[in-house]
């Protein structure tokens, strides 16, 4: 078999997740745990957490799939139009049929004017949007794309630690080399030029580092980037001409004052022709993040820029094997990228939903930091966007020990305990990169608000207990 | 960038579809042609071609996707109990939350059940089904977890000429060894074992074989494998310790007198267990062909067999990196495999729904082959399933000349040509393989009767015209 398949690793969804699901099955036939239920605060899964789904993105995935319900009554007339226009796009007017293998042209003409409106008026052309089976089709596309070469010409890619495991996986399998730039913990996770200078000197020996991945807002860190950093990341972009992927599927997950969400495209072009004209730029969107949480769906896009056009008809080429992203997901693209505007009759409970989701995940950031960090050997960054807290925690010497004797990560050992003592699933820092001898773990700030009160005060007693048990 | 991408070719969505597209843009804006509409007859997209949807897999997508329909007196009640089974097993009961990386457990039983009541009773177990997006997802991820090696050592993956260029693509992608053994176009497209031991006699100096490809009913050939050559492959396999891949997306789609559709599964359990119990086997299915026909859904499954214990750990990790297929191909997977049964409310519009599609395309097959034969220079062979003709045509010296000089294979030229004069959109044989100074096109049999007339009628005169201009 492959062996680069081996070296895969892929902590959201690895043994301690395995455990949860067998813990849950034991559970159920009637094994006695003392807890009656697993928490899964291991994913960035809003529907599973009881987030409701967006019923205007709902009525017309529903009329999309059958049409019949077109005559409907109960169907909001611009429910109606959208779904209209989505199956006139596609072929016998079915989302059973494949579509063109970048995407169906009206959807992406959506997803551009949609940019365009999110930065202030920069253009977008929808020739450069390629919709995507979620986000991380797109980044593991663009990233064996990109890649090649064997020993010391494979090509490196930078990315952050902590990172989200995708990453990591991708560049395993593809056999290309793994840079890592350590982001600031002491603040909040922030990105500093010298380390990604440090990191691309150290590497320049033994690969050919060429891109570089920047997580905005931060998974699995929630810190959300200044315009001033993103100008940094640009200039040192294009002065060492690394190909920049911009993973910005939080996009609308800014929760702390002070802080705003800027993209690199935004960026690129206020700084003016000799950047927006040069640095190759591949920025990702999902549907599965944000307020609509439509993980399921699978639905995604990406914005290549400043592309060699010859590379990108291999991109365009490469996509059509695969046929073509789900048309439902891409439904759904269309739907997120041109919701409803004032004046239509789903725009009031539209923007109804999508504050109260959004102003939810902004309180759950708030209390997160909070509690953790009432907890002594817990200390929790603020939680500035995305949908995941990284605190530290400080584990006693002889828990370390007992878990490196068990050959477990100290954090796994930790993570691990928490499961079996409490039901909480969490995932250990270990799965995403960390300081070498600090420890953390991932937790979503997703539950409703009184069980994540719950699941917290759970964390700070075991917390307690586990190193009360182990000094 | 990736040198082994730029070695892929996809002739299915390739240059030929791609003038297409262009072309439908020029009518659109006014340009005038000999024609008023291009005619798709490149790729198997039944919907495209106006086949309509099942409406019970509609309805019940409908209420998966908007459950507030569950009140509708409009949706008959095993629809309804259908999407209740489906959304129970999804987080939060939303078919937007994730699943398991290898697809929802009762959607997995749902698959097994219909694979033993498929093969008369051979046991089939959940934990060796793995839901895909669509068919060429679970192939390509396969032939990722199965090539390996540099130089004299990498894997050697045989397949069928003409083959399916989905697995051109992925082997060149991989940097695996394609090994060709071509199918007998005077038996019908038979399979020959003892092309199969020449195939591999001529493979194992330069790379380690280890992969058997097979395709039943054929793409684009349209033949059935008897089950004495299933026998034959399986023998072969086993003696030589070959994976055998059997692509069986089309195991509906079976319409000549005499044939019958065997999976490979069922006819290797039948040789007993001293094969039944070693030789490793992994199927792929989709919900896009035979009369479903849902292509955008990109919903399918593979079921893996005798693989090695830690060889699948490492394909579930390597599912699981991809989080979930989507979800409303799932979902369609759970009704294409548990479909309404006799007594059920929907059953009897399901059955008349689902014989009519495939009586339909029984008659167009052999109306297909029956005008191509009329065509001097045109030798069909029977469709006998699947869903294209693969017929040969002769091309004047000339003609071949002419292509040559313009550095295009001369069936392309043809079919360009066929294009620029008629609007109808076929897939050159050199873009599946064929056997060297033989020439071919693929053509779908998907167009409705009156129109799959028209456009055979069309491909008469044109080759007359073309043998002619070019004598």
């Amino acid at each position: 078999m492959n062996a680069n398949i081996k070296k895969v690793e892929y902590a959201v969804r690895g043994p301690i997740v395995q455990r949860a699901v067998q813990i849950e099955k034991e559970l159920k036939e009637g094994v006695k745990k003392p807890f009656n239920e697993v928490i899964k605060a291991n994913i960035g899964d809003a529907h599973a957490m009881g987030q409701r789904p967006v019923t205007f993105f709902r009525q017309v995935l529903a009329l999309c799939s059958y049409p019949e319900l077109l005559d409907d009554d109960k169907f909001p007339e611009d429910t109606k139009y959208r779904a209209q226009r989505i199956l006139k796009a596609c072929g016998g007017s079915s989302i059973g049929a494949y579509t063109a293998s970048q995407g169906i042209e009206c959807v992406r003409q959506d997803v551009s004017r949609y940019i365009e409106r999110r930065d202030g008026g920069v253009p977008c052309d929808p020739d450069n949007i390629y919709l995507t089976t979620g986000a991380s089709d797109g980044i593991v596309t663009m990233l064996k794309l990109l890649t090649a070469g064997e020993g010391r010409t494979r090509t490196g890619v930078m990315i952050p630690i902590p990172q989200y495991p995708l990453y990591s996986a991708a560049i395993a399998e593809l056999g290309a080399v793994q840079l890592n730039y350590y982001l600031d913990e002491d603040k909040c996770w922030g990105l500093d030029i010298s380390e990604l200078q440090r990191s691309l000197q150290a590497a320049s020996k033994h690969c050919n580092p060429r891109v570089l991945c920047i997580i905005n807002p931060g998974n699995p860190t929630g810190q959300v980037q200044s315009r001033e950093r993103i100008e940094d990341v640009i200039r040192f972009a294009a002065k060492e001409r690394l190909f920049l992927m911009a993973d910005e599927v939080y996009q609308d997950n800014v929760y702390a004052e002070g802080c705003k969400f800027y993209s690199f495209k935004k960026v690129l072009y206020e700084m003016g022709p000799e950047y927006f004209n040069t640095v190759e730029l591949a920025s990702f969107h999902s549907t599965s993040k944000c307020y609509m949480g439509e993980c399921g769906m699978r639905g995604g896009y990406m914005e290549v820029i400043n592309m060699d056009s010859e590379v990108k008809a291999q991109l365009t080429k490469l996509v059509s094997v695969r046929l073509c992203p789900p048309v439902p997901g891409q439904a759904l693209m269309a739907l997120v990228t041109n919701s409803p505007q004032p004046g239509e009759p789903s725009h009031a409970q539209f923007l109804k939903e999508r504050t109260a989701t959004l102003g939810d995940l902004a309180q759950k950031a708030k209390l997160t930091e909070e509690i953790l960090n009432t907890v002594p050997g817990i200390r929790c960054n603020p939680v500035q966007g995305a949908m995941y807290s990284f605190p530290q925690i400080t584990l006693p010497e002889r828990a370390i020990r007992e878990a490196k004797e068990k050959g477990q990560a100290p954090d796994m050992f930790y993570c691990m305990k928490l499961l079996e003592e409490t039901g909480i699933c969490l995932v250990p820092g270990s799965g995403f990169g960390q300081k070498e001898g600090t420890y953390h773990f991932r937790m979503t700030i997703l539950p409703p608000a009184d069980k994540l009160k719950i699941l917290l005060s759970k964390v700070k007693e075991f917390h307690q207990r586990f190193t009360k048990c182990y000094s």
